[in-house]
């Protein structure tokens, strides 16, 4: 069986965290596994639409994590896996609907609470955290939420003030004692990218 | 002419820095370049040992920087370089004596304060800070320094919060902000030890 490598990304909004996981995409595309925290999403049938919004959502208990260990510890055993479909319109999870994926020699696991959870991250061969300053965070939510998203200024404040910033400090931050590697600025980072390039390129060759 | 890639590798006393570079060392041996600010130290020929004993060597202005910037520039033009000889236990640059150190593909620049000043800075290709949190750092220094070193405890104590921490807050903890990659706990670190190397080996075949 191959040997299989599981590399964790994690760290906050705004972090820069998106753009290293889709760098690392089109550099390596379908020769290595992706995995995102945000697939597994609980889903919420028995609330309304109403109900789902009011929802926390950078709390760790509105992931359904089990799973996601479950599938990256399949993913290990060189078995695929069926991932689930999260519809951020509706803020549930598609019924009936799933996607298969194939494992690999590379599997890169991204989330901003994945260090959170102390089984997920124990299958975590390298932790990678990018850790990137708070105001330039906020700054770059706010651009994206407000201009890519249509969000109000105000809404884009007050989910800030009330969820992601506390969720942030209780349990994001703290996680980056457990990353091996520290990266500023994510994906903006090109010397750390060619760095984190390179060592997959090798764990693929070995 | 070869394209010569510096690394500087910086981070507080008790970091696991050295460890870092010894573990570096033992990898490449002699086909990278290893430079020590510590080698930079001023020469103090017009003061009595007494008077250097005084010094604040955790200062930047203990080091001729000026000095190694120029040899650093060398090594990238492919010159080889004549470089100073620090005598530690008199607390000065030993007169008349050189070490020659030639250019190669890979210049490592190790040094607690080697990304303060910004000149030095802009030399390097890629900046790794190591990163370990202060207690943890002080631990390793009262162990290094009175199990190794024969000093009292009383004296290690003193010149940590005298010079040691205050220079540590100042110049080094700031610079941390330059860094492209950070490495909690240095050479004890080994998953970010293999993706230094693999760095490092992928550009010695460049």
């Amino acid at each position: 069986m191959e040997n299989v490598i599981v590399i964790g990304i994690a760290g906050g909004t705004g972090s820069g965290k998106s753009t290293l996981i889709q760098r690392i995409n089109e550099e390596f595309a379908d020769k290595i596994t992706m995995l995102s925290h945000d697939f597994y999403y609980k889903a919420h049938d028995e609330m309304t639409y109403e109900e789902r919004c009011q929802l926390n959502y950078d709390h760790p208990n509105a992931i359904e994590t089990d799973l996601m260990i479950e599938h990256v510890k399949a993913l290990k055993e060189w078995k695929k896996i069926e991932r689930p479909v999260y519809d951020f319109t509706v803020h549930n999870r598609k019924p009936d609907e799933t996607v298969t994926v194939m494992p690999s020699k590379v599997v890169v696991v991204e989330g901003i609470l994945i260090f959170e959870n102390k089984e997920l991250l124990d299958l975590f061969d390298i932790k990678v955290y990018v850790d990137t300053d708070a105001d330039v965070r906020i700054l770059r939510r706010i651009l994206r939420d407000v201009q890519e998203r249509g969000r109000t200024l105000d809404s884009v404040v007050s989910q800030y003030l009330t969820t992601v910033k506390p969720m942030h400090e209780q349990f994001v931050e703290p996680s980056k004692k457990y990353a091996d590697i520290i990266i500023p600025e994510g994906g903006f980072n090109t010397v750390a990218l060619e760095m984190l390039n390179q060592r997959i390129y090798a764990l693929l060759e070995e």
